[in-house]
Formats: C-alpha cells, structure tokens, sequence
C-alpha cells in the first residue's frame, strides 16, 4: 500500500518566517501619501496596526522568528498533511506526479488563521482590547474569530449585509468562538449609519465594510484593525504553509518542478510559493510558480502594474500593484476570496520581474476541475482552491501530451464544506461563462488618476 | 511546547477489525421471525445485503481481515488524529487528562465512511451495481456516496423530504460524489407512490425512506441495501477508531480510565469502546464504557430491554434490544443521528450485563458542553458529539472534586460545519429543556406486542 499522506510533527512546525522581501533582486517601490504622492512611512499605519506588525510590514530581515505561543496555537492543527493525489494522478492517467498541500484540516477551514493567531498574538502583547475587521463571505471572519477567542481579544466582524444575510452558517461561526458580528453598513459607526440614512435597503460592499472596521479601529486607542491578505505581514505569516510542504517533499525525495495556488490577494499564494521561490534565489533551481485567478478579475494576467487605491473607497496609501482599477467590480463569482481588484506589492513586483507566472481560469472551468478532483480524492474543494485544482489539471495534461512525467505541488488552501450552494447552482446549470471585453478592463484603469510606473 | 497531537502512520492503520461477539460472556439473544417467533438464520437477510457482510454480521470470529483495498481507501483520511484536550482540561481546570480521536477529518466529516467504504467493497466484490439507503439529516447518506464513488458503484440515497428541503447542502455534497437523492416519499417507489397519493404534502420520515430504500433493494437482484448503524457489522467496521485510539494512547504511555462516546444506534459507541473492553475481556482491567445519550430519546437508560423491531414500520426481524418502542417519536432535537427508538443488539447485551454504562443528557447541557469545547479546542463539534463532551465534562468535574486525576478518551465523532445552523438556534434560545415523563414512556413502550425477555 503506497502511502498518500507526509505527515510531520509538531516539533517539526517551523520556527521562523521566510521574508522573500531579502531576496528579491528588485525591492517592491515604496507606497505613496495619495495627497503629496511622497513615499510614507510606516508611521503611517501606527493606528490601525501593532507596532510588531508594522515592523514586520517593511522588514527586510530573511527570516522571522514565529513566537512560541503562537507556534502552540499552530500545533491545534498544523503541521498539516501533504497529500500525494494518486486519485487525482490516475483520474487523469497523466505521468506527472502531483502532490497538495491540505489547509482545510484548520479549526474555520482553510489557510486564513496562520496569520489571524500571529496577528491576533502581536495585538494581545501591545495591549489591544478588541481587533475589528470586515469579511465578505465569512472565511476571512472566521478565521480571526478563532484567533482571538484564544487571546482573549474581543473581535468585531464587519460583514457585507448580503453576505450577512445569505450566508449565516460563517456567521454562527464566528459566534460560536465569541465574535460580535454586525450586518454591514451597520449602526455602530458613523459611516453605517450615513449610508443607513441615504440608503435603508443596501445589501452593503466590502469596501464599506472595511470602512466600517476601520473607522472603530482609527477612533478608539484599544481597539486595532486587521487584514486578511494583500499586506506583507501576511504573506510572511502565510510561509509557514510553504516552508512545511518543503519539509515534507524532501522527506518524500521529491521537489517540484511546478507550484500552483490560487490568487486573490496573495497571501494564499505567497504562503506556498515563496520558500520554493527561495530555492531559485539561493540555489539556481528553476522552479515554476504560478498564480491562479479568475478570469472575471484577472489583475495578473490583464491587469495594469501602476499605482492604485488598496480599497474601493480609496483611503489607503497608494501602491504599486497589478490593478483592475479600486473601482473595478468583479461578477459575483462564488469564490468571493478572490474578488479583489488589485494584488500585494510583493507578488506584483515578482510577477512585473517574471520570476512567477499567472494563468486565469473560467467560472465553468474551476468547477469542473473541483467535481474532478472530489470524485478522485474525496475532499470536496473551496470555489477559491478550484482555480489552483484547474491549472493542475492543464498542467498534469501537457506532461501527459508530452510524455513528461513533471512534479505538480498545489495548494489545497480550504475544504467547500460551507460552499455547497456553489456546487448545487455548477449541477443545476446557474454557473455562466463570464467573458470580461477588453473595454471593460479598459473603462476601469481608465478612470485611475493614480501615477503610472 | 507540549504536543498535542498523537499521530500514526498510514502502515499502522489495523489490518483487523475486533469483533467483540467472541469475547462476551454472555451472547445476543437470537433475532427472531415476527410471524413464527422462531430464530431467523442469516439467510433471511440475503435480499437486501452481500454475502460477506452477512457473515460478518452473524460471525463468531474475534477478528477479521480488513482488505487492502478497504486500508487503501481508508488512507485518505486515517489513521485519524489522537488529540490531547489541554485546551479543555484548563478551560475546566480539572487535574483529568482528557483524549479525544477525531474522526472529523474524513471526506464526509465523521466516523460514518469507516463502514460505509468496507459495505461498498463487499457489495463491489459481489458484483452489485447499485446501493440504496436512506439518510435524515444526510450524514450517512454522504458516507455512503463517498464510498459508492470510489467503487464505481450506482448510489441512491431516500432523504427525509423535510431534510431534503431544508438541509440542501448535504443533498449536494452526495450530489458531487455522483450519489442520486430522492425527496422521500418520491415517485421512485411503489410505497412512495403510494404515501405520496394519499398525502401529496407529506414531509416524510425516517422510516418512509427505510422502506423506499429496501423495496428498491428487494426489486433487483443487482441492488443492495445498506445501514449506517444497529447492525453487528457496521459495529465491527467502526473497531477501527478504538483500536488506532488503543495504539496512540499506548504511544503517549497512557491507558483511559474511562471511554466514552455518542450513542444512536451503536456504531459510533461501539467504534471507540469495543477494542478497550477487550482488555477488561482478556486482562481484567477495569475500563469504564460510557455511552451518551439525549435524554429526549433515553433507551439505554430508560428503555425496556426486550424484542422489537429494528424500524418504525415494523418489517424487520424482531431484535432483543434496549427500546423505548418502535413507534416511538423522539423530540426533533438537533443530533438528528441519535434519534433512534432502540440499541443494536450487542450493545443492548452488554448494558444488560453491566460490562457498560449509560448517560443522558439534556439538549440544552449538550450545546453549552459543545461550545466550551469550541472554545476551548477550536473545533466545533457536531451535535451528536456533543453529547459525548456533556458526560466528559461531568466525568472531568468530579476528578476535580475529588482530586483526582483520571484518563478520559473520547470520540469527536464528527464536526459541525454543516450543523451551524443548530448552534444559532442555541444562541438564539430557540433551544428548550425537554422532559420526557416516565407516562410518554410507559405509553410508547405499552403499545408493543413483541416478545419480553
């Protein structure tokens, strides 16, 4: 009997960060004050953020290290077991050997608390009483949920009213681990209750939620904001993923010859590319990571690398990033993780120096590539980490055409368990092709102001 | 930083199922005709199952070979996890060292695959083409489509149609693993075509689509039927738990005091206790066997030990069970897998013999037991295991009383993600104290004409 699972010990959960920032041959540039279009410091963000995970955000030191607490709250389920897909492998009777990495095994399901609990940790040290956020969805809410009920921490979850009201079972969820969670635009700011006033039916954004969350960060000095994604502090907390799956293919004898994960920010992806990144940088090797996004918000692959607004209501400083334009709104895809018009600097700046790749994948396509992939391996798949199964699935098909045999190793970053209505509306035909024209894309970046690079 | 987890390899996954008949003092009682009340051989059960499960089902062996194809399948998800509760134990500041085995990680999210994937290759091996069942809230349901799938096998699945319509995402789940769902009662059968004629409004029951799921069965002689608990087989499958649960507690130098388990029908209880009985069996230790049951469906502790029928309808052999009445309708408490009239004949065997205990709980108790665990461990637990953390809780604050440490395993038999919507009916306070008076019972079990023993 072959074996499927490498498993690693809790003694064997890393100790530090991997900061691709040291390697990179070009620096990400810096973010500008949108007013004098001046590089910013990181002073910048001392009210919404730790002080710890702002030094974090511009460090350039290799590696980080994981404080033992948090490393103890890691062990609840990491390190999580890499699977060599011998289903997946013989369904597609290809020669390529392809192996994921499984973060649905994670108490809220999927990657998103590797850095919750680091964040959520940094705040508790400073003396934080309450951490707000905002969630779409609910992945991002749960996971921050859970974070601080470890710590102790009152958390407050801005989630998008539609979401809020169609999806209950992330906000039961969160509930359960002790968050307060408000329909968003809510009373318990002064941006809800404006919007509220103008506007009574509104199913809400994310971009008003953010500002929501924001808000009651910016105007109480115990009280803290926090990402789910884009930022580099995140990307750091998120190597933990990439660093273990290293661990664990050597202690198989392998290494890949190609990476895969799935794109919406970049956390998602950065946590498994970048310690194989570092294999390029420090020894030569020539392994091949690819981003994948949907093809109704393809930033990477369509997308312009300029300076742009981190938000939809453009509060933030301005970074320099692959963007659809921060008032792009992406179709309402179910893999709503990765609806975001813009990417991290860090992975734009890997992307604009072609050291990773990026490939989009359709609505109907990621679907298919999901049922594939649960009928061969039993785990039903996140609508996110479908779009890493598709370029899998393209990839383990060209070792076949030409009789290469290549190792694939993608990131399986959540189970589809709370996204079943996604799968029910992909059997009963809901699911369209979505083709986004060139002139849209077009309109988008053309309303930007923002300096060009 | 103490582990938490106690993990095995795939090589280490038993190679044996425990089959407990050959150690138990005294033997079930024969399952008899309802007609002639005379003992039924095992040819009486050839319609509906494959042979080799019908052996199973009467044998006498103490152990049986677990087949490679089954281990190979069973690799996808075990050995499960051994978990060291230290979040719990603080949480209740017990000097108890509490286990759990955590069968959540499977595919379907419980311990229902174990027998489900083993009945799928029997039935594969006989050439069977289609399995029929029936599911509530759909956990077995999903277990079986896992299963069916990765043998090629045809599965249909009758869903209580109330379930059906207001639980859609495990109809889905079934869905994506190539499973056919009926609403039950559908058209599908002559006893649905019927039910449904008389009442085109009904909502069904469980035993509506028991009997849907066996007419198919009995009409083709290329169809089987399968059961997701009560009977011997299905507890044998299960042994699996307790005897990986045995090796990892051997691997931390440890041994239970005491073990306990949710019970339905039996499966579960039987899964995690049987292979710690054996050692009271074989080495005269003193392991306390605790089952945990909804004091609104009390058969263990409030039930009548004698024959009756294994289904609401009365078709079945009669069985000599624990029962509070076939007729018997619990409350529509949340753990939907425990709402079962009467106790699988073994278990009802042993509790007669007192070689074990039982509990219950009320459904208010089992959703705050649940919480604290959530809390304090990070996953939510499925209301069915919530039953288990009660009595654990219990068992933990009388060590604590009396100052002393004991061993405690238990089995998180399942996680809750699909169950949320139970959890915002107990923060809501929709959830009630419910007193079942000692007259309801009386009533239920004074409608029996079966046999006493």
């Amino acid at each position: 009997m072959k074996n499927r699972k490498i498993l690693l010990s809790e003694n064997e959960i890393p100790e530090k960060w991997y900061n691709i920032i040291a390697d990179m041959p070009n620096k990400p540039l810096p973010p500008l004050h949108p007013g004098t279009l001046e590089p910013i410091g990181p002073e910048a963000l001392a009210p919404l953020f730790p002080m710890e995970l702002i030094k974090q955000e511009v460090t350039t030191d290799k590696w980080v290290d994981i404080p033992d607490e948090v490393r103890n709250i890691y062990s609840l389920w990491r390190p999580t077991p890499l699977y060599r897909a011998y289903g997946l492998e013989k369904a597609l009777d290809t020669p390529a050997k392809i192996y994921y990495k499984y973060e649905g095994v994670s108490p809220s399901g999927s990657h998103k608390p590797n850095t919750a609990v680091a964040q959520a940790y940094y705040n508790k040290q400073e003396g934080v009483k309450t951490i707000t956020t905002e969630t779409g969805a609910g992945q991002w809410g749960s996971a921050l949920a859970f974070a601080c009920n470890h710590f102790g921490i009152k958390c407050e979850v801005y989630m998008v009213k539609l979401s809020y009201d169609h999806k209950p079972y992330r906000k039961t969820m969160m509930n359960t681990w002790g968050a307060k969670v408000f329909p968003s635009p809510s009373e318990a700011t002064a941006i809800g209750r404006k919007i509220l006033a103008e506007n009574p039916n509104t199913t809400g954004s994310l971009g008003i939620a953010i500002s929501e969350a924001v808000e009651r960060a910016a105007s109480d000095e115990h009280t803290k904001y926090a990402l789910g994604s884009v930022l580099n502090h995140v990307k750091l907390h998120q190597t933990i993923v990439g660093q273990e799956a290293l661990k664990q293919l050597e202690k198989a004898g392998d290494l890949p010859d190609i990476v895969i994960a799935p794109f919406g920010g970049g956390s998602n992806f950065a946590g498994l590319a970048f310690p194989f990144l570092r294999l390029n940088f420090e020894q030569g090797k020539n392994i091949r990571c690819i981003a994948s996004e949907p093809s109704s918000c393809p930033k990477l692959t369509r997308g312009e690398f300029r300076y742009d607004f981190g938000d939809t209501g453009g509060m933030t400083p301005l970074l320099p990033m692959y963007t659809l334009g921060h008032t792009f709104v992406p179709a309402p895809i179910h893999a709503g993780g990765l609806r975001y018009h813009g990417a991290g600097v860090i992975v734009s700046q890997l992307l604009r120096d072609q050291l990773i790749e990026a490939v989009a994948h359709d609505n109907l396509e990621v679907f298919e590539a999901g049922v594939i992939f649960a009928k061969a391996e039993g785990i039903i798949p996140a609508p996110e980490a479908t779009h890493g199964i598709a370029t899998v699935i393209n990839e383990a098909q060209k070792c076949k055409e030409e009789g290469v045999s290549r190792t694939i190793l993608f990131n399986l970053c959540g189970h589809g368990n709370f996204d079943m209505k996604a799968y029910e509306d992909y059997f009963s035909g809901k699911i369209q092709k979505h083709e986004l024209s060139d002139a849209e894309i077009k309109a988008s970046l053309a309303q930007l102001t923002t300096p060009t690079i």
